[in-house]
C-alpha cells in the first residue's frame, strides 16, 4: 500500500470509529458491555455459572423423583417465526442381508433447526449491529459452514436450580393478554406469591400461558406474544441468572412496546450478559401442580458453530 | 367381493401364514416375543421401567456435583453410516427494523437426523422382516410423513442408574481389537473387576475404546467395530436395563462374527424387548475417572415420528 | 429351504397370483398393459417417441424466434400439495483467498424437489398398487436412496412438436370452473376452434385458466382444480401423445368426479401407458397470443432414481 | 441524527470511498466496470443477447434432428466442491384412497442446488469484494431468504448458436493436464483447425476432456483442472458471448497459475460483463462426433434469489 493510501486508511477508519462511538451513544449504549465478565475470550456466558455446587445444591430438589418433559413436539404445522421451516420424512426401508431379515427406517429432516418448536439460544444467534456476546464481531464470525465462535457446542450441559415465575397466576388470568409487557413488579409479586427467591445461577422459566395456543391456535399464537420487557429482564441479569425461558416463542413481549425497539432483550441476555433463552417451553405441568422449585436439566444439541438447538429439557423433583 | 373371490383370499391367506410360520421357526424365531410385557399397546417399550423410585435411587449417586458430557459434536467430516448426510449452514443475517440495530443468524440443517453422530434408537428404527417392537407390521405404521406409531416422541425422558463397563479394561487393552465380539463372560469379568453390578431398569454403557478413532481415523472407525453379540445382549436384557450403549457405532459387534447376520442385537434389544440403543456415545471421560456408576439423563427430541433422536445425553455423580 | 416349506411357498404364490388376478378384474383392469410397447426392458416410455424426425417436424414451426418460458416461479408460499415444501436460503458468503477479493455465494435448498412447482412426473411417481410402468412392482424397485428403475435419469431429453388446446377459450371462459372435468368432446371442440390436429409424438399442453390462481389465491388453487377426466385422457392415449401437461396442479380433474377414484388419469397415463405429465405449467402467454402449436423443449435435471423433475420447459416458434 | 453526526458521517463515508478507489486502482480495477452496457437496472445481462434474430440463426444449425445431452447425472458421490452436498431419499410411498389403488412415491432432495453437478451461474453467485454485476453491493441485495437483486430467475431461456472450442483435440490429447491454463491462441487456434468462427450472442463450450474423469477418478477430478485463463476469458467477452462452458467444475483454470488469484475468470465474466459459466458439461458426445455447431438450449430453473441453477443443458443439430 503506498503511504497516501494507508493516510487515507488511516483517516477512514478514525472517522467510522466516531461515527460508531455517537451512534452507540444515541441507542444508549454508551457502557462499555465487553469485555465479559468471564474474559475477553469467553464463548459459553452465563453457562459459566453452572458448578459442582450449584448442581449439589439442584440434587436436594428431588424429592419425588417427578419428570417434567419442557419440550414440545417437533411437528409438521408447529408454529414457526417468519418464512422457517421443518420437514420430517421416512425414507423407504433399508433391508439388509442375511437370514435375520433386519430391516431399518431412518428418517430425514430438514428446517432450521435450531431456531424452531423448542428452542435454545446461543450467543451467536442474535446481536446488536455487528456486535455479539464479548464484543465479537458477526463478520468474523458467521461463515457459511458454521460460526466460527460461540457455537452452540461451547454451552455444554445446565443442571442447577430452576425457578418457574407463574406470571399468569399471579396476574389472575388463564393466560396473559396479547402484547402484555411482564414488569419487573410483576416478576416481584409472583415470587411473593409462591414465597420463591431466584438465587445466581438458577434458571428463570416465565409461565405466561400463551403455551395453550401451541397447535390449538398456531395463528394467534405467532402473530403476538405477552412477555418479559426490557425491566423485567434487567431485573433477572441483576440476579445472575444462567438462562431465561418461556411457554412463548420469544421470552420478550413481541412486538416491543416501543414500535422503534425488535427484540431489545435478546441483545440485553445474549449479547450484553451471555445468558440464554429457551423458548416454546411447556410449562403447562409445573404450573398445573405448582411446581416452583426443580433441578433444570438441558444438554444443548453439540452442532459445531450452530447459533441454537432444539431439544426436551426436563424438569426434575 | 364374490364368494369365488373370498375363497381365494382366504386360502391364500392361510397358505402364507403357513410360510410365515415356517420360515420363523427356521431361523429361531419360534417363541412368541409379542405382545410385549407392557400390553399390546404399548409404544415406549423400556422406557416404562422408568420410575420415580429409580430417579430417586439415582440420585444418590451425585455425590461430587460433576457433569460427563456423552454426546459427540455434530459436524462436517464426522463418520457416518452408508450413505446419510448431515449439513449445517448459516444463511445471511436477518436485520431487524428499529434503532436498536437487532440483527440474527438462523442455521439451516438437513439430514439422518436420528441416525447420525451420537444417536439414540428408538422401537420404530430396525425391526425382524415385517415385524418391530410389540409386533407391530411395518408396513402399517411406516409412512411418508412420519411413523404412526413407535415414533421417538412416545419414549419419554429417561433419568435413571447409569453403569459404565469398562470392557478394553477388562481386556487390559486401550481399544478393543475390529471385529471384537463382547461376550457376556467379558461384561461379567468387568464388571468383577469394577466391583459393579446391574439392576433392573439401568442403563448400561458399555466402553470399547473405539471412540477414540472418532475425527481420527473416520476410516476404521466406520470400517468395522468390536462391541457386544447376542449373548452378550441377552445377558443385559434378562437384566431388565433401559438403555444399551456404546462408544462404537451400533453398539453391538460389526460385521457380525456369524455372516448370515446382520444386526441380530439390534433385533433382540429393540424389536423383542423393547430396550433402547445410544451409539457413537463419548464414554471416555467416564472411563478416564473410573466412573462406574452415576445418573445418566437423556430426554429424546420429541420428533414425532422418529425413528430416532440425536442429542447430548449426560452422567452426573 | 425344505421341500415342505418349498411346497407351501409355491402354493401360497399361487394363491395369491389368483387374488390379484381377481381383484384387477373387479377394479376393471383386465387387460394385460405390459409388458409396454417399447418391450419388457424399457424404462422411457412415450419419450421412445421423440425421433429425429419429430425434432425435424417441429423445427418448421419456429418462424418468429419468439420463446415462451412455461415454467413458474420456485418462491416461499407456492402453492403445494400436502405436507411437501420447499426452502431456500442464502448462507453467508464465501471469501476466497487472493489480492482479487473473490466472494462468492451458494444457495442451499431443500424440498420434494421433483413434486412442487412445475414438475414433471416420471414413471416412477405413480401406480396402481404396487404396479408401476411395463408392469414393475413397486417394492422391488422404489429404494431408500432412489429408484432402481424408471428414474428420471431415463427420460432424456423432449423436443417435439407442442400442441396447446385451450378448452377456457373453447367454453367461452376466462377460467374453467373448480372440479369441472374436461371430457373428450371438450378436448375435439377445443381443436377444431383452433384448427389444429394432434398427431403421435407431440406433447398436448391443456389450457385451463386455473393457472392464474397461481400467487394470487394460493388456496383456492390447491382446493381443487379443473382438469381432464379418464375418456379425454384416453383420447390423447390413443393419438399417441408423449406428455400431457396443464396449467393446474395435477394434470387431471381434482377431486375426480367418481368418489371411489383417486388420480386415475395418472395412473392410465403414466403406468398403463407411459405417458409423462407436466403440472403447473404457464401457459397464459401461448393462450394469449393464440400460440396453438410450437416447439415443446424440456430435459428433466438428471436427478438419479427420482420420480419427477423441477424445471422451466419452453415454447419456441 | 444530530448535526455533528451527520458531519460525521460525511466525513467518514467520503474517507472510505477515497479508499475504496485507491484499492480498485491497486488491484487492477481502475475502470469503471458498471452501470452495465445494459443499463444500470439490468439484472440479465448477456442473457439480452438472446433475440429472436439469434434464435432463427440457430434454427438453421437443426439439420439432423439430433439431440445432445449436456447434463450430468446428479447422484450421490459426484465430485463436489468444499463442503456442498447433494441428497435424495424416496420416502415411503402414499397410498390414495379410492377403489383404483393409487400409490405414489416422491423424492426428497436436498444440497446447494444451484452450485452442485452441471450448474449454471447466474450473476449473483460471484463478485469482487462487496460489488456483483453491475455494480450491485452483496450487503444490500444479498439476503437470508434469497437474493433480492441478480436472482437466477431473471436470467430467462437461452437459445442460441453454441460453438464447441475442442482445445484438447487442438493441443492433440485427450485430456488436457491438471492446472493446463488454455489460452487466447489456444481457443484461435482450436476454432481454426475446426473452421468455426464465434459470432456475438453466441454460446461457447469448451472441450478440456477433464470430464472424462467424472465419476471415475473424482478426487483427481476436483483437485484441480485445465481450463481457461483471463486472457482467453477476454477474448470471449470480446467476442460477445452469453455464456462459457466447459467439462470441467469451474470453466477457468484451477487453481490460477497465479496464486493471489483465485476465480478471476469468474469474475471477469460474471460480475464485469455479465457472461454466464456452466459447469461440468457432458461435451464428449459433441466431441466425439466433431459437432462444432449446434442450438444451445438451456432454461435455467425459476429458483427465486437463487445464485445458478442445477439442469440439463442441451445441444440440437
Amino acid at each position: 500500500m503506498s503511504r497516501r493510501m494507508k493516510t487515507l486508511t488511516i483517516a477512514a477508519i478514525a472517522a467510522v470509529a466516531l461515527v460508531l462511538v455517537a451512534r452507540s451513544i444515541a441507542v444508549g449504549q454508551s457502557d462499555r458491555w465487553y469485555p465479559s465478565r468471564w474474559g475477553a475470550d469467553d464463548q459459553r456466558g452465563a453457562a459459566n455459572r453452572i458448578t459442582p455446587a450449584k448442581v449439589l445444591e439442584a440434587k436436594a430438589l428431588i424429592t419425588k423423583g417427578a419428570i417434567y418433559q419442557l419440550g414440545r413436539v417437533y411437528e409438521a404445522g408447529m408454529p414457526m417465526f417468519g418464512s422457517r421451516h421443518y420437514s420430517i420424512r421416512i425414507p423407504q426401508a433399508f433391508e439388509m442381508p442375511g437370514r435375520n431379515e433386519g430391516v431399518f427406517h431412518d428418517d430425514i429432516i430438514s428446517g432450521e433447526l435450531g431456531q424452531i418448536g423448542t428452542q435454545f439460544d446461543g450467543l451467536g444467534h442474535l446481536g446488536i449491529g455487528d456486535l455479539f456476546y464479548n464484543g465479537n464481531r458477526r463478520r468474523e464470525f458467521a461463515k457459511p459452514e458454521g460460526l466460527t465462535k460461540l457455537g452452540i457446542e461451547n454451552v455444554g450441559p445446565i443442571v442447577t436450580r430452576g425457578v418457574l415465575v407463574d406470571v399468569a397466576r399471579f396476574k389472575g388470568v388463564e393466560q396473559l393478554p396479547p402484547t402484555y409487557e411482564i414488569t419487573a413488579a410483576d416478576l416481584t409479586g409472583a415470587l411473593q406469591r409462591q414465597r420463591t427467591e431466584i438465587g445466581a445461577g438458577d434458571v428463570v422459566l416465565i409461565h405466561t400461558g400463551w403455551g395453550s395456543l401451541w397447535m390449538k391456535d398456531n395463528a394467534k399464537f405467532v402473530a403476538t406474544a405477552p412477555g418479559i420487557g426490557v425491566a423485567a429482564a434487567q431485573l433477572l441479569v441483576n440476579e445472575e441468572v444462567v438462562l431465561v425461558g418461556s411457554d412463548n416463542w420469544g421470552v420478550e413481549v413481541m412486538p416491543n412496546p416501543d414500535a422503534e425497539l425488535s427484540a431489545p432483550v435478546h441483545q440485553l441476555l445474549l449479547a450484553r450478559n451471555g445468558i440464554y433463552l429457551h423458548e416454546n417451553l411447556a410449562t403447562e405441568g409445573l404450573a398445573r401442580d405448582n411446581v416452583y422449585e426443580f433441578v433444570y436439566v438441558f444438554a444443548p444439541l453439540r452442532l459445531k458453530g450452530a447459533t441454537g438447538s432444539p431439544g426436551n429439557p426436563i424438569a426434575l423433583r
